[in-house]
């Protein structure tokens, strides 16, 4: 009995062309391009990290702001540009925004960067 | 005269904490969202990966500027980008530089994005 694929996993496959495989395109490097503009920022990559080893799987906004010296606009900046990069999702219950980051895409990105060769033996 | 110390190979030495792995510090931050600055170009993405996919492992300059309507220096600032990013290495021999991808580098990059939670359940 054949079992059905999960969605996700479907996207994972397709997206995930390694860094030494075929030919990027030049719509899919733009693509990518932008996903590492938005990593492309020391505050977005601890808040980044700050969600993903959030114990629970997701950070409530109001524990995000703590770390860092800077206005809570300005955080807000930062998670929406990851957001639109697509690499977190939130969700707004009550008060606060909780962020989770998005599986699939960082799947994607850990994709690319393995290439045969500097797989340990 | 003393020695300089290499800087691509500390980089690499250092590496490797995942996403969902302790806090990154300000400093491995700062470096990290230069790495992902460098990648951040649609060009530079696709010189990337013409070098990683070259069968011989390496790629002469002189392969490197025919997939693009850009011109050589063109061409060349971006290798240095990604040279000075860690990346690519790249060695002159007689009239062209090869290039090839610095593994040390990419294997940073795909331990960041390997999240436990990513894996199929």
């Amino acid at each position: 009995m054949s079992k059905l694929l999960d969605v996700e996993d479907v996207t994972a496959r397709e997206c995930c062309a390694p860094l030494n495989g075929p030919a990027i395109g030049e719509g899919e490097a733009a693509e990518l391009a932008q996903v590492f503009k938005a990593l492309a920022d020391p505050v977005r990559l601890r808040l980044l990290n700050l969600i993903a080893a959030s114990e629970s799987g997701e950070a409530c906004v109001c524990d995000l702001t703590g770390p860092f010296e800077l206005s809570g606009p300005t955080i807000s900046h930062h998670l929406k540009v990851l957001r639109q990069a697509g690499l977190i999702t939130g969700e707004r219950r009550g008060t606060w925004v909780y962020y989770r980051v998005m599986p699939d895409a960082i799947t994607r990105l850990s994709t690319f960067f393995t290439l045969p060769m500097a797989a340990p033996a």
